[in-house]
């Protein structure tokens, strides 16, 4: 029996229906060009449907969850719970790499590590879902799995830049990595920081944010953008 | 009684429950900034939750519609309907400026004709009409007013892309435009064209498409966002 969809499942108290799709999700193109002659379809078309299903299930959810804070903000929210490292966080979570098929290539150079690739087949997989099950069902499993702690999860995701840099810099030897306020804006209830990234005492990158750590954590970002 | 209410009424044949959601879409934060002690809440939120919700229903369509298209030509299709000059045709055709709430200086300076504008509250509207009637229910109305006649629609606003930018060229005294062909790639069936625009012999922007006349609105498109 196919692992992914037992372990759908059981976890959704769900019988899923069409096999095929949730397979499709997982084949991603580097394998489906390995095995032309098999013509098999990749997992972007369900990648393309499960992104807008991820994006209304996670507007709903803030907008409701939230009900005073401006659009600014839930946007904010938004981007930072669907883009790749989280995406690529939650894939891992459900064991994705288990199921995913990449060409060799791909998985030589380390492709089922890489969140772009996990981050597009957690996608597809909401595609599959959605198409499989409705909209409910996808509800209910982002709920469970992303939603419900999703505080927590944005404080996880958020430390994952300014841990990943210190990772990244400290592969090549000691370096000095330190934050400075660079400028303070806008009233005292609503005021925006710019922290400056220095590396070993040179400014590197700049972030802005409601809070220096958020400020913090931007610049990080920043300059992991940099560096790739 | 709202005439936005009763326009849509009977437009979808269904009764709106909350009616306070749909003054909301309607209200711009420049009015909402104008009579700050009536505390009103601007569109905005909604328009956050409504670009999900037409996000979803869009992609859906063209995934069953076109089941043979490539994630990359479906993400194209899909920007194209989605974008501001096509929502804010939809607006119009919906006669949202008779509804829409702008503050004095926005409607002094011609707020009701700005796409931007347009384009927001009408997302906002789709907002409000998903939180009173379900997913279902908004479908139905964007399938009649945008995707039932997706192909043609699309046809309309790629052409105003080249004639746009012909009435803006020309305001300033007679032009030539022209459009050649810079390159071509690909396999026959699947033939990549770039088109190179001309103004008065001079080359001012190119663009991409599988036909040439999509090149061709792409670099008219490019070219008018180089003016602005």
């Amino acid at each position: 029996m196919n692992p992914l969809i037992n372990n759908l499942n059981s976890k959704l108290a769900i019988t899923i229906r069409q096999v095929k799709l949730f397979d499709q999700a997982m084949q991603h193109t580097s394998f489906v060009n390995e095995h032309r002659r098999r013509k098999l379809a990749s997992n972007e078309r369900l990648e393309f449907l499960g992104d807008a299903v991820l994006e209304i299930i996670v507007s709903e959810f803030l907008y409701q969850q939230y009900p005073n804070l401006a659009e600014g903000e839930l946007s904010r929210m938004r981007a930072q719970l669907v883009r790749e490292p989280s995406l690529a966080r939650l894939a891992r979570q459900l064991n994705l790499p288990d199921y995913l098929k990449l060409g060799r290539g791909e998985l030589k150079s380390g492709g089922l590590e890489r969140d772009s690739i996990l981050s597009d087949a957690l996608e597809a997989l909401l595609g599959a879902l959605y198409l499989d099950q409705g909209l409910e069902v996808v509800r209910d499993f982002l709920y469970r799995e992303l939603l419900k702690d999703h505080v927590n999860w944005l404080k996880l995701i958020n430390k994952d830049y300014k841990t990943l840099l210190q990772e990244r810099l400290q592969q090549q030897g000691a370096v000095l990595i330190e934050y400075h306020e660079l400028a303070k804006s806008g009233p005292a209830h609503h005021q925006q920081f710019t922290m400056g990234l220095y590396i070993n005492q040179e400014l590197v990158a700049e972030g802005t944010g409601l809070s220096k750590k958020k400020a913090e954590m931007a610049a990080a970002q920043a300059a992991l953008a940099k560096l790739d």
